[in-house]
């Protein structure tokens, strides 16, 4: 069965999908789209999708959006190595980290991204956001601590779901148009140690370059 | 082992827990605090859960906050009866509907209850959203239509996460505060047949009355 992943380029979600396709090792076609050229909204892809939205996987018969669904999915079908835990402690802390990250970590990151790199939403918030931003990192770095993943002794759902958001924050903060705002935020991505150390880990695996 | 569930009232995300406790039958001790009189913030409550959010749950020596980790942590330790699924296209389909609820009808729902019931936020926005929100459960009545459920043949985290949600407004909106306003909204939770027939199950299993 051919397995289809529909995202579009940059996409820090999609990204979450192809890094679990990549560790699972299961091959895949990717389908890129264009959401400026209107290729979400084609008749073909809303029967797949009727929101219009990306990424998409279609495994067969099976059809998955959201791409915290789309990793699970992936862990559920194909096991190894397992994403969201092996025992229930470890399935209640990964899940824990997911929903700490989209309920703490991903508005602040918006909040600066939106208005620095998009255009959209208050850039004078920007400061207000910068410090509170630094100090769910600098927790993040002493979880780190201990044994170089977000949960366990492993990579899992939980460190593909912050990665690529925070590797796109970082490339964005080294852009001339964003260099004189939120040092404190780029200063900490690239020197709190253990951090530092899970984000060039991941990227190896990743293959992405990171320096 | 003891098993101890921290939550708040009333709360709808602690209510999600409670039914997956009741659901499996698990034994447990409640404690009900009030964070207007500071109990999610003493020392004791911030050294099991340093953010001081409500619900935790606390199961012998695993501490987890977040009410979907929570479900998700229980579902792993207490199996039966399934709530994410026994097949990963299940799975997936039950994680998918949990991040459309979370991306989709939890805001519009928020932008609703926050400025009618809590008097935060934007009075005049509640107006655009109703329509939407109406779209929404319009699309939800029909997938009830299929089996009475979210996903699958029985109740799921997908039910039990939303459920609480729309109990809450739908209790909000026939209050005299918000007796005007989102006429709409209440006519589709009270009318739209399959989410009407949705609510009075769950609500039946849950113990509570919705006439």
């Amino acid at each position: 069965m051919t397995i289809t992943f529909f995202h579009m380029q940059p996409g820090p979600f999609a990204e979450r999908c192809l890094m679990a396709l990549r560790l699972k090792g299961i091959g895949f076609e990717e389908v890129i789209l264009d959401p400026t050229l209107g290729q979400n909204r084609t008749p073909e892809f809303l029967s797949l999708n009727p929101r219009g939205t990306l990424p998409v996987l279609q495994d067969g018969s099976v059809v998955v959006r959201e791409s915290q669904a789309i990793m699970f999915y992936l862990d559920k079908a194909y096991s190894e190595p397992p994403l969201f835990g092996t025992t229930p402690k470890e399935a209640g802390a990964i899940m824990q980290a997911i929903w700490d990250q989209t309920s703490y970590i991903e508005p602040l990151l918006k909040s600066i991204i939106g208005p620095l790199v998009f255009g959209k939403g208050d850039l004078s918030a920007v400061d207000a956001v910068e410090q509170k931003l630094v100090t769910e990192l600098e927790a993040l770095d002493r979880v780190l601590a201990l044994t170089g993943w977000i949960v366990g002794n492993a990579i899992s759902a939980a460190d593909l779901s912050l990665y690529p958001l925070l590797f796109a924050v970082r490339a964005s903060l080294r852009e001339p148009a964003a260099r004189n705002r939120c040092q404190a935020v780029l200063t900490a991505l690239d020197q709190l140690p253990n951090l530092r150390s899970w984000l060039q880990a991941i990227a190896k695996i990743d293959g992405a370059a990171i320096e």
